[in-house]
């Protein structure tokens, strides 16, 4: 299976090492819109040009997008959906119909297969979700996040005049999390749900209270959370906050029988040192999925509420029953 | 969808409360070898003798096979599939593939399908265990059990000479649960990962030693494990242990990057009122995918691996993507 990579930055690096390490999968490209003299990549794959992956659809079976779900998927997955079979994170979930009815147009008329949406959340946390409602119609979601670094509230405090730089990290509340583990089926407020902390280096003589004052009161990424605000140097930041760890569960409590007699509880929960790597690693096994169903005859959009699990895994279907089953 | 079922004991009792709550399914007929006129079942639905099932192939869709793994289901399965596209629970691991052997020859003699091995584990546990190690090819997994009632182990201590009634939880290590999501990958005996809890109703005049001794000592079942036996009175197993709670949590720590350098935490976990509601839950949800893979011209064996999830949910794909992914 030859895998390409398109877009190189923090995710497409978690692809490139989850890849390289995949004994039945040979990473042969990556293309970069930048000027591909000037990007480093951390294995000896070579590196091109975004437009020469026209010339290259015989060499590459899945290519995998690494760009941004603002910007960049909303055309390059359709795009590169024309030329190959394809896989990206596409994360904006109110978006994904429109995406996916994009996608699945291009892939159509081009024969080639597009899965979208990969990841955790969506992703892993999508399918724990939907599994949890077939095992448990009658039943109350809860999604909780962190405790993780979240990348755009990072830049939104970032623009702040007076800011040099910041890592934000949202935290579940452990009362909220116990109260949606409890089966009592309550309502969080998002505030009950989740804190922010901010750590924020300040420019030299910024006005720190100015500064706090800009972050808690802003609208959508922290006014509806009680949110800390802490000031450290840089050296600080760079020492104690450049890792990218997330993480969350997803819990669902309900009731079985026949006057719902029953309750239970199902949870599945991540804890990852690096958000971007295991997301790639993830793509990966999805990049194994697309070219399989695709070597079936299958072409269009999907997601991976549409792939048999068992085409996600190196192992063949006899391997899986005796194994993890 | 037209839904029967074939045996009536505890877990039929939960896929006849899941199958007559689900809006898009209709339970048929309910299949008995004993004397129909001797089973009192917990809807309204028709209750026939087993044979009577061979003259109904034209109203039922699907059947839900609910007999025992041991002397049932690898005989009544594949005969059943000869009729019907199925659905069982078995979950002898280590017959599965035999298991999974005979019913694809049926079936697909037959022009029917059947899913085996539905439930949580295996079922829910094993799918865990597959998106996890695809997620994370480098890794460790553990799975805990409880705390919760075996049965088996509870007809085990039944049989002990003097012994009126009993009931054994099996009861997972909380310190062996923290090592495996520790990331440690520690190696856990089954001493350390798992402890046995024993409620016994002694006969008049048994000698409660002997029977705490033949407890503790018994190979497979106890003597690999701590185990604690409490003598109590019918009245206070009746009124304490009538329940069959049970659940666990399937753990897969690992490593993701390139050499390795970052360590992540999966975890699934389930707590259950009812072991047999949600299993029969789970099995309602599978005969909905079954119909529909069937329908799709499916045909042979498949395990819940094989099935795409979105055929689990009376949700159309629209729905799926716009509401859980």
């Amino acid at each position: 299976m030859r895998v390409g990579i398109a877009g190189y930055g923090n995710l497409a690096r978690g692809v490139e090492a989850a890849v390289t390490n995949a004994p039945d999968m040979e990473l042969v490209a990556i293309f970069t819109r930048r000027d591909p003299a000037s990007v480093t990549v951390a294995t000896d794959t070579p590196i091109y040009a975004w437009d020469a992956m026209a010339d290259m659809t015989d060499q590459i079976d899945v290519m995998v997008l690494c760009g941004g779900s603002a910007t960049d998927l909303p055309t390059q997955t359709p795009q590169v959906a024309r030329l190959f079979t394809v896989v990206d994170s596409f994360d904006t979930h109110a978006n994904i119909p429109s995406h996916f009815a994009h996608v699945d147009e291009a892939a159509r008329e081009a024969g080639t297969l597009g899965v979208i949406s990969c990841g955790w959340d969506p992703g892993l946390f999508s399918l724990a979700r939907l599994y949890a409602n077939a095992a448990l119609p009658d039943g109350v979601d809860y999604t909780f996040w962190g405790r993780g670094v979240s990348q755009g509230h990072s830049d939104a405090i970032r623009r702040i005049p007076g800011v040099a730089d910041a890592r934000q990290y949202t935290v579940p509340v452990p009362e909220a999390v116990e109260a949606a583990r409890s089966g009592s089926n309550p309502t969080l407020t998002t505030r009950q749900k989740h804190t922010r902390e901010c750590f924020v280096v300040a420019e030299e003589g910024a006005d720190h209270a100015a500064i706090e004052q800009a972050i808690v009161t802003m609208p959508n990424y922290f006014a509806d959370y009680d949110t800390t605000v802490t000031f450290i140097s840089q050296e600080e930041l760079d020492a104690n906050h450049a890792g990218l760890p997330h993480g969350g569960s997803v819990i669902r409590s309900g009731r079985t029988g026949l006057a719902g007699e029953f309750g239970d509880t199902i949870e599945f929960s991540l804890q990852l040192d690096s958000n971007p790597h295991f997301t790639g690693s993830v793509l990966a096994s999805v990049a194994r999925a697309a070219y399989r169903m695709r070597q079936n005859g299958q072409v269009g959009a999907y997601t991976m509420f549409d792939i048999p699990p068992a085409l996600l895994s190196p192992l063949s279907a006899e391997e899986l029953r005796a194994h993890l089953m």
